[in-house]
């Protein structure tokens, strides 16, 4: 039985409680959070204590941490807890700064504790089962893989402003799904990005609709969509061109019924945001983290993961900014 | 190339004449109708003569007609035709009185010519590749059918008192298919019927919603579903079980598009009624007419299919009156 | 929170064992069968104890009981659990028997005691959404309901001596299905029914495929078709033709990959049985029965709808059987 | 009635030859070609004289040349058949020249004679209901379109050598659909392209695989996917996301027939190539030259928009040659 501490305890960390509290192989032992009173209601449903990060740290009955505090606070909770010999599953960015990631990765290194990234979209079984036909050479070899990644609404322009802008904050899991699919990292990104949403997010230096390419060194190219809105709901696609066929994740709908009269036929759109569409992934991404720690296995997204991911961001970052196609050191 | 004289100018008798004229094997030599308005401007937009039919049977250049008149006049121009020599394809259904069906294939048949009746949905593309589908054994033994054809909208009240009832007029197409796809005649019909779209066509003694289950020697089983009134449109699809599968042919849509607001996900509705939805079944089945008449093989569909059809709408008919299965006789 | 004693620890009773457990306002005190082992492997996963079922209605601190027994048992234990002023969640079908059915309900009727039938498939998001969409006039009034339902494989034949036959064991869901769309009765109940599967079921005097059309006082209809096999899977489909338009509710499929190749295209098959495709539909009923206990409101689903499941049953039973319509009194 | 020569008799020759013998505004009158037995074969069967180009051109009783020849014959076709006064209906791409393609506007436009460029994908009648959904605002302001065009299989290398290229020869159309649905040209053209699917493609400096993304003034955002290889067959699809929805034009299916087995659920595969999936664009676009012709309005799809695309081409030609972006000058 793994005793897990959770850090942070806002809407992301809540989904993590049930998803630890439910899973036969964990227990919630203890909540901490700066917002004291968020971190109270989170532990009285599940009978965890409220502790400090700092005491959930030094407690050796605790095995593992889930961090799910604000993007800044990543890189140095995840080496506090790799020197407290706790394994982690840390949410996603790892930081804002692919420099500071790499020190992260550097000392965890030495520590030898597992640390996972929570890209849950590895999990969506949608997603899995594409990537599995794909490993399987369903359609033989792939050549163009598409992402296609709106969310409903675009989030305040105060969030936007911290967020380390739509690559780093939302682009993120795209970049990662294109290592995951693909197996490696591209040597080229190139990024064209506007803000078509709303005027105030491009005031914040930021863009909220962009593209960006991917060239790989032996030619394969990837192409991720985002947008920062989407009228119909959260848009979550993959589409993955092979020497010998297509593959397509389609979107996830809020049922099947389907309705014809005279004013055509209309069905239920997709599952509206992350929290419904991945619920399933968030479920199967802690199991997956609670069985590789349990068998000692390496765990299924690593650090490294994490700093890839990262890597492209910052590469598309410059892209978008300088008009030119930027190369990728991984 | 084979002349032909089109008896019958309406709705579907031009239909008939635009693919008459674009085969290559045809030629549009004649038009009669009682209409000699409507002979003139059909005639004369395919450069054909406007004719009485009695001239058309009697002119030995002539050596096919098609019969797109009305339904009482039937059996009398086949009967006509055949005497004259003349290859027919008729418009289905051969006739009100199965008993005078049955005398016009007794009279015909010693002619030995070839007569076609116009089920035009076994040409449908879409309907003919389930057919192929089951024949090939994809599905294994074909087990249960079932048959849904509803119409955009009803029909006058002053048609349905001359159409012979739902059975006869609308559920006639559904039986040949019925028959077309399992092979042979069921052993028993049992039908309910109620007017729920119009009471009008309730208080003129017919149905306008009707279901039908037939059974067959072998406990196979079928069932047609027929209304009226579809307020999307011309809902035309066939679903059948086997012990290895199921097939099903999905309605044919206006176009692809597709679209996804706040409302939902919505598309085309399918295609308005029969001119649109079997154009291209009416093509292939004046083709396959002219390719059998030319290689002097049987005719894809017979008089004794007409005649089969039939009596399954009879039958039905006795059963939605009594509210007793009915034994077929075929 | 309602402390229930479980009285199956089946296939069933395992998936309900689970819903009580996870419900925040819901306990799994205690579980009973005649099983020991299973009774001991079920409770010790939930921390619950195992009992009879007698001490269990005996035990004045459980609220409620689930009964997940064989049929056989169903109303004895039902009339046991209200006279000792328990809440019931029972499964269907109530009873083989009509008459025991009606005198069950006489008894519990007058204890008062909330007693839900467990017709889980009213719960599944999918038919909810189509009947909430029909109940607020989306496509007028519902005039053609037709009910779609194939086994994956069917049960081993020792299994449908005990059964009461397809009507009771397997169509009383879809009887059940009419009456919550239709709202009400029909006036007459006409089967057709064939052993096509397996001939050991046809000689075990039941059958294995049937269709089944009820009709309605007010003229309306409704189709349901039944197999014991569908070779790709769990089929559950609901069709509603109203004066408006048309509501379909779809399978659920296993997911959304879909691989185009130069063998066609190809997608997910529907879920494979009523554990994967009604998970959520388990977890709903359970959600409303404990709320309705809570708030002392009707059960939404009552010992009547259960015996108006089971009347359609033995009316289609005996049609099946005679070839005839039955009459139905409700 | 409008005469029409046709120039060339290859196999695009000889679909327009069909749709112009069966447009009643038109009549084909002759046909030329560099290979006489395909002007024989072609005019033979739609009663038409075998001429050569120039006797066409200086036949006065010819009011309409329709250019199918080989690209490299283009301008002085245009120019030759403007001069002599005659309407022409030219295929793409205008030449392979951009600069040439520009000399030949400036001598057209001196003439007024109506010149259309055969952009057959405007004239498909699901990229028209999406444009016609666009431009009625069923999504708002249009802001990222994504084109997919996929061929089934690539060419021989020895056509790819005096093609022009990718972006030229196949990608001409993708750039015009842009154009057509986004109603202005880009200002920055970004091309990434590989040699995937044949490297003798790469040896004779073409690419068979390409991403391009094209950049609005306002911001707006295009992006184009071309692979030489489908192994399902021709991909096709539109993409438009708006402020208000998402509108798709999804693939043309060869039939609807959907096969569910224990292997899975599979239909149809896309119609194969562009003479079966355009077959209704093609006779619309020659409606539409004839009845411009006929009422004297601008011709729906102008030498100018042949020259825009023709712009882009060279643009993303240029952008895969060097890796960075291209300035697009009109």
């Amino acid at each position: 039985m793994l005793k897990v501490g959770l850090l942070g305890a806002g809407r992301i960390g809540q989904v993590h409680a049930a998803n630890i509290a439910r899973h036969p192989g964990s227990q919630l032992a203890a909540v901490a959070d700066v917002n004291g009173a968020a971190a109270e209601a989170l532990a009285a449903g599940h009978g965890a204590a409220v502790r400090s990060a700092e005491a959930i740290l030094a407690d050796e009955s605790i095995n593992a941490v889930l961090i799910a505090t604000s993007t800044d606070t990543h890189s140095d909770l995840i080496e506090a807890a790799a020197a407290a010999g706790k394994a982690v599953l840390c949410e996603k960015p790892v930081d804002l700064s692919l420099a500071r990631a790499r020190a992260c990765l550097a000392k965890v290194a030495e520590s030898g504790v597992p640390v996972m990234i929570g890209f849950n979209r590895r999990f969506d079984p949608n997603f899995a089962a594409l990537k599995a036909a794909s490993d399987a050479g369903e359609i033989g070899r792939a050549e163009l893989l598409s992402v296609t990644s709106f969310d409903p609404a675009p989030p305040p322009v105060s969030y936007v402003r911290v967020s380390g802008g739509l690559f780093r904050d939302m682009m993120i899991h795209d970049f990662d799904m294109a290592n995951f699919i693909m197996g490696t990292l591209p040597v080229s990104v190139m990024a064209v990005g506007s803000a078509l949403v709303d005027p105030d997010i491009g005031a914040a230096g930021d863009v909220d609709t962009a593209v960006v390419t991917l060239l790989y060194a032996d030619g394969r190219i990837a192409v991720i969509r985002n947008s920062r809105r989407a009228a119909y709901g959260y848009d979550q696609r993959l589409e993955l061109l092979g020497s010998e066929g297509l593959l397509q994740a389609e979107n996830v709908l809020e049922h099947t019924v389907v309705k014809s009269t005279a004013a055509g036929v209309s069905g239920a759109r997709p599952e509206h945001f992350f929290l419904e569409r991945y619920r399933s992934a968030y479920v199967a991404e802690w199991g997956a983290f609670v069985e590789a720690v349990r068998a000692g296995t390496p765990q299924p997204v690593t650090l490294r993961d994490g700093i890839d991911a990262l890597a492209l961001a910052e590469a598309a970052t410059e892209s978008a900014r300088t008009g030119k196609p930027v190369v990728v050191t991984g």
